[in-house]
């Protein structure tokens, strides 16, 4: 493999394949897209808010009473989680990318600490991602077993803005595993 | 550090760290402890059933009719997916423990592929795990601005085993992930 010399500040010399370049610079545009994507989810979440006036019943003997009624992201615990995690995941791809650029390549404890901090974050998204899309469904199509009204069809633009949210997370949880999978590409060929 | 000679079928002699093997029996009790952690998860929450006779009221001009309601995991979405991504990741854990057992080690094609399996898994069954633990919070507490109300005080059995399957399958996930890391801690030291 063709292999580039490349002299290091305390005089060490280190080689750094055109294979291990082109990985290296994956890997930074993949966590740069990461902190892009978990960024967007969080803000869209975080800032998505709809007020619509909806008829409540008080006693069956009197009309509905007119009452605004606003959709926030903090009503549910789990666009809280969703919200949360992307925060963190996102904190996480800008830390790392910092890491990345300033590191010497193969700083094998630190990068042992990122890949695993990485998997964190996989996790995290994932579970982010499952729960919010589990509440979404519910609230696209409600749930006639346990009496759970679809609530979409009154807070349309709160839901699309959900969905949207859910999408560019899901991205970025991609670009995490991508991370991984891209490191895992430079395995031993003996353990 | 301290190898051991090994001659293979076709003539060729493997050499394998005492460090190596240790990895890779821990690697094939966590690929085992996965299997089995997320089929009982998925058998937990499949037979999950409860059946109790409920007050429903038709109209408010008539005292309401006792009615025999049964609580079924395939009645709500996220408990369908939860389930079926427990299975697939049982299917891929019970898979790879025996092509881990069979293969020669440091086929690296077929670890790459494992890995990236591995990762799938994570990924299918953090989100399983979210999803299902979403819907569960619901069904304890409900959730007043949506007018969700909880179910989990009428079907207190079906809830915990709920519980306990999203409990086991959450250690099968942590199973999948160890197993990530520890062929990460197999890394080499320059890119």
């Amino acid at each position: 493999m063709e292999t580039e010399t490349k002299a290091v500040g305390d005089g060490k010399v280190v080689e750094m394949s055109k294979g291990g370049r082109k990985i290296r610079r994956c890997e930074l545009v993949l966590r740069f897209l990461g902190l892009a994507l978990t960024l967007v989810a969080a803000i869209i979440l975080g800032v998505d808010k709809e007020t619509k006036v909806v008829p409540i019943t008080i006693t069956s003997t009197l009309p509905p009473i007119d009452v605004p009624v606003t959709a926030k992201w903090h009503h549910m615990s789990a666009f809280v989680y969703f919200v949360v995690a992307n925060a963190i995941a996102c904190t996480h791809a800008a830390l790392s990318l910092i890491l990345c650029l300033v590191s010497k390549n193969g700083q094998k404890g630190m990068k042992l600490v990122i890949i695993f901090l990485d998997l964190m974050m996989v996790a995290l998204l994932f579970s982010g991602n499952g729960a919010a899309a589990a509440i979404g469904v519910i609230g696209y199509n409600g749930n006639s077993h346990v009496r759970w009204n679809k609530v979409c069809n009154v807070f349309t633009k709160f839901c699309n803005h959900v969905a949207v949210s859910i999408v560019l997370s899901l991205l970025g949880s991609l670009s995490f595993l991508l991370v991984i999978l891209l490191i895992a590409l430079s395995l031993p060929k003996h353990k």
